[in-house]
């Protein structure tokens, strides 16, 4: 067999510098493991040269990695550590090109409106490096995330503030009663491979088919709407209860991931509170285009397209409705960014954890934190927010030194479900029926009646991703000893799908070791929680939404972030993809290392996610050797915790790459430790070696700081400029590379 | 192998009666198959006179026949037809000891405010015959309910009238949203054989323990509990939309089951209604001792007690809250009944169906139909009402020439359920929590926190009961071909452990060639529903209160009644119980018989619980001609149905004795083509007889209608009498007894 390999992503931004530092160091020490180590670009910039590589000279060229990697993870050699990448907006995008064109690279101007064929197809494939287009390539695979032992065990004695709740608090969860995606779903299980048909028939007559879809025999196909009519009036009324109870109003979408769907519902939020607005100065909006869906930024920079007087009698209706209304939950006080100012300021499954980390509190308009209510229009997941903040209220705050923890299982694979909806979101040009409609012989399958502007949306999970998802499930419980507990709704219909493929999958383990439940989200959250308050440990086993909201939840309650958390995706071909840093790419981090030299990304996930790389690797074939060097990164994580190892905020603190001669420090202790004779020998002098140059090495960290890192670029700075700032200590580098 | 035999039961009213016709021609026409016939007396009459023997004369003892069924029914032998009993009330009771007095038994006056203990002792025996004592002593299995065929052949043959509904109907079922005996569940299952206390623990101090409950291992134990002040809450809000929408206001509860806690709602639906009345005459109410928990009707009994100005008052304030409240839905309009009369006057099960029948309308005060808020308080069971009522207003009213069929297998055995719940029912005496602790250990298992008044209450489930409820379904599905549907809300803790069993259990079986889906109760009703109005069929398998409600839900919307459904108890032992008239005993029958002698109880369910009962004795050990007799007496039903030959509503019309003898001449018939050499040799003349002398046996039968029966009592009448009257027919009489 040949020698497996790992790939280490470059990607932007913090980790992207960061790896600078750190490859190296696991490239030597996993020296004797038999293992290759691969470094693949799928950065922004790497993107951007791939996509347009046959209109550039030759030595500016790059093939496509991501296509690379998309093809590798659906191989059993896949063993990928992927770092956060960017998941680039326009302007992110636009600045790349620039950036790149500064540099020689011939690259076209981003078409902003494309004026020919030609511009189109520029316009097209740029558009492919914005958004989140890497992780569907990628993840070919459930999700298997937690939080490793020693940043649990670092989190209990140093706990992260949690702000105190009081029993008075007047937060809560509101949502819709009715017609909404919660109560309109409809559900079935594809027979066979099938195409069926999305298809419209309006009151007045329109006729239209919205899409063709593919389906594998055993796909779980669902389909619902949301009315609009009804968000409004739920809007209104919350507003009205927001403004009686003299608390925030604030509204929590997902418009960045659900990025159809959720400006629509976050747009009618804006249509209800400006309500008056909208009675008074209609057909001018409509003049200047503003699309309340983009939020009142959008009016903001479209205002000035009005004369001054109208202008102003806007910002004075505007005024007057602040007054009239409840205030609003601000996303920066200070510069008066409302929750409304822009549909991906408000991410909720950040901004919930936030709020519950802030004592169930906001901040209004007045920089005074406050109660608020916590608005989440669909029933679906609002629910078991309403659990967990009732909660809350009725029990007091979390205590991180005594909580237990909460895993997910998460079913992923393949755009498993609402996060595969996008290209199957749709919105009724009219009142009418839409019908989804099996083509072989025109069977209706579904049928659904809305009304003009109504969202609706299909998504599915397949047969392969379900059940391996299901197998995931009952490995974690037997390997961790915790019950699992299947988040599933028998009131939905897409639920009760996969319930029938949990009772039929779950008949074939041996389940004597395992507890197990089924149990609804707002249930489960409640079991979950009484778990949790006990200390106790619980694994959630959820769809592709909950596993990306409480993964986010629990951890930053637990640990303060979920960007130390262990993200696994064991692919479904056999391989592995282990995520990290869930937190993102750390633009911040980037400015401050440009200015004063100091990097205080934390590499701790890339270090976790290498200790299940390499366990992977073994699997894969790599010598015994493998498991010694993986454990002893482990402890050495456990030491790096424990004493307190971690980059500091400020420059002259220890930072980046200090941290990593700990790391490198501890790790070599252990190996010289680890009960392996030759690997003993070897590490030996290096754990002495490290030891006692820790002030040097320490030192030439320190006397680049201070001042600024000219990298020559944020998006593709120069590497040799980016390595020599990352690997300032001429000693440590000596150690290291004897090893490599 | 001994002859197996089939227990006929000796009840009250219509069916005790028509039993005398019956009998002895089953008896007659099952000769041949090796069976005996037995008679067992469970009439209240019989349990009265049964329970005080004691304390009569020899001559007039008897033995008590229940406990010999109790335990018949625990043994693989049982076969036992179950005929409808009086549910007595005491008011019956009263009536039935008086007869019994006059025909000579030195019983004792029911003591209503006993003196002594001796009187205690006195009450307490004859309250062991009141209400629903016989069902939880012989239902010691689960349910199969469903349509026999031929009734369902009947049924789109001679449709039954259902009122159309207007898609603009105004009616809807409305319901609490939050803290309902919905919300507050918790349960778990006894991991052994386990004793818990139920405890108390009062914000100012009072402590007490409610009741320790014996568990067995797997039995999955819950307690929940609904907040009086949000019922109350609600019931305001309620009656408020149905003023603004200028429809009826109705509260559907089940206070003759759920007899603890169902009073109590409607007491505060009484009190929220009329509140205006208790606020200016609280403390005259009080004093007379009026209890809204027993209706309106209550403060009418005890009115007089008051001197006139106040009654004069009283009434002006009730006629003004008539003025000012909605219109109440009324029971019997003429007699300006309301439903807040009596708890007993409107039953859920049988009061929406009703409603559905009538075209989503009640009655109101005036006598007119009108659209009418359907009000069912907690969310558990409202939710599947809500769904069904509100597929009728979109898509109108069911058709029954064009339904499916919904067929039950309900969670019955040993007491299943909320079912179960009435000696686990309590009502904490100040705000303060209830516990429910493992006494072993003292571990608090639950803790619920309750305020003062609140009703609480714990049920169970039996693993036994619920391993067999499974395995029914299973089984039904096989014979039938239909899919099955477990309506289990896994947002219900108790339905989340049930789910768990149904996942192990259903791993057990070849699933190959079954449908199954486990679904919350209202998305269940929406899947069914939509099978249902294309003609398919389909099996709910649900918890003991579902089965109630949905047997009679849809047999009345399929055939217009539940009493023709088919009831069969598989019992737990091996044995079966098969129960018959699902409608009741009956009392207007039988005032119509004493007054003109014409019977018009249909037998029809006697008929089919008897051809299930002869395949149990074929299995029991009787020989094979019992197939070939169940099997012609079930085409005989289907001829009986075909031709209407059903006992029609006027004296002179074709009654019950009148139907038995086209039963038996169509079973006759049968029997004369049947392929056994045999029966037909014995059955041909007989059918041929019996067409000969139709004109002579329906002529002899009609001579004794038009004029009273007088058969010298109701609850205990003279059974020579009661024999001379039922069977008339001389020539019938000699062609049957010559079979005997």
């Amino acid at each position: 067999m040949a020698n497996p390999t790992i790939v280490w992503t470059k990607i932007d931004e913090a980790p992207y510098l960061a790896t600078f530092s750190l490859l190296p160091i696991m490239e030597a020490f996993t020296k004797d493991a038999g293992i290759n180590w691969e470094l693949r670009d799928i950065s922004l910039a790497g993107r951007v040269i791939a996509e347009f590589s046959d209109m550039l000279p030759e030595n500016l060229r790059q093939s496509d990695e991501l296509a690379y990697l998309g093809e590798l993870v659906k191989k059993p050699e896949a063993n990928v550590i992927k770092l956060p990448n960017i998941s680039a907006s326009v302007p992110q995008l636009k600045a790349t090109i620039k950036e790149l064109q500064s540099q020689g690279y011939p690259l076209p101007d981003f078409p902003e409106e494309p004026q020919n064929a030609e511009e189109e197809k520029i316009r097209l494939k740029y558009l492919k490096c914005v958004g989140s287009n890497v992780n569907p390539v990628l993840r070919e695979g459930n999700s298997d995330r937690r939080l490793a032992e020693p940043v649990k065990e670092y989190a209990k004695m140093h706990p992260h503030p949690m702000k105190p709740v009081e029993p008075t608090s007047k937060s809560y969860v509101a949502h819709m009663d009715k017609n909404d995606f919660y109560q309109n779903e409809q559900s079935f299980i594809a027979p066979r491979n099938m195409t069926v048909a999305i298809e419209f028939e309006g009151k007045n007559g329109t006729k239209k088919v919205f899409k063709e879809v593919e389906l594998e025999k055993g796909e779980v196909f669902s389909g619902t709407f949301l009315n609009r009519k009804t968000l409004r009036e739920f809007y209104e009324k919350t507003i009205q209860d927001a403004k009686e109870k003299d608390i925030l109003f604030s509204l929590h979408v997902k418009a960045t991931m659900m990025k159809v769907s959720d400006p629509v519902m976050f747009g009618d939020a804006i249509r209800v509170y400006y309500k008056e607005l909208f009675d008074k100065f209609g057909k001018e909006l409509e003049e200047i285009g503003f699309n309340p869906n983009n939020g009142m930024s959008d009016l903001e920079a479209k205002l000035a397209k009005l004369p001054e007087d109208k202008q102003k009698a806007i910002k004075e209706t505007i005024a007057e409705i602040y007054k009239k209304q409840p205030r609003l939950y601000m996303v920066d006080s200070d510069n008066g960014i409302t929750n409304l100012h822009r549909p991906n300021d408000v991410i909720i499954d950040a901004s919930i954890p936030a709020t519950i980390k802030n004592g169930l509190k906001g901040w209004g308009p007045d920089g005074e934190v406050e109660d608020t209510v916590i608005t989440v229009p669909d029933r679906t997941y609002a629910r078991m927010y309403k659990e967990i903040v009732a909660d809350i209220v009725k029990n007091g705050q979390f205590d991180p030194t005594k909580v237990g923890t909460v895993q997910n299982v998460g079913l992923m694979a393949k755009k498993a479900e609402e996060y595969g909806s996008h290209d199957k979101t749709f919105f009724p040009p009219e009142d009418g029926i839409i019908r989804v409609v099996d083509t072989e012989n025109n069977e209706v399958l579904m049928e659904f009646e809305t009304e003009a502007g109504d969202i609706w949306r299909a998504y599915t999970a397949k047969e392969v991703a379900i059940i391996d998802w299901i197998k995931l499930a009952v490995e974690r419980a037997k390997e961790s000893g915790l019950p699992i507990v299947f988040w599933l709704d028998s009131n939905r219909a897409h639920d009760a799908n996969l319930i029938k493929y949990v009772v039929s999958e779950l008949a074939k383990y041996d389940l004597s070791d395992v507890e197990y439940h089924i149990m609804a989200p707002e249930k489960a959250m409640r079991y979950t929680l009484r778990r949790f308050r006990k200390g106790l440990g619980t694994i959630s086993v959820t769809g592709n939404v909950l596993r990306d909201y409480l993964t986010d939840l629990f951890p930053i309650i637990e640990v303060g972030t979920s960007a130390r958390t262990l993200s696994i995706v064991p692919l479904l071909a056999g391989g592995g993809l282990y995520e990290t840093g869930a937190g993102g790419s750390a633009p911040k981090h980037v400015e401050q290392f440009i200015k004063e030299g100091h990097l205080r990304w934390d590499s701790l996930g890339e270090f976790l996610a290498t200790v299940e790389s390499l366990k992977l690797a073994r699997k894969q074939g790599a010598n015994e050797k493998t498991e010694v060097i993986a454990d002893a990164l482990s402890k050495a994580v456990g030491k790096y915790l424990q004493n307190d190892k971690t980059p500091k905020r400020k420059v002259g603190q220890l930072d980046n790459r200090g941290s990593h001669y700990y790391l490198a420090r501890y790790w070599a202790e252990e190996l010289a430790n680890c009960g392996d004779a030759e690997l003993e020998a070897k590490f030996k002098p290096v754990a002495k070696e490290l030891v006692e140059n820790e002030e040097k090495i320490l030192g030439e960290i320190a006397a680049v700081e201070g001042k600024p890192a000219d990298i020559e670029g944020y998006y593709h700075p120069n590497e040799e400029k980016v390595a020599k700032y990352m690997r300032p200590s001429e000693t440590f580098n000596k150690i290291i590379d004897a090893l490599r």
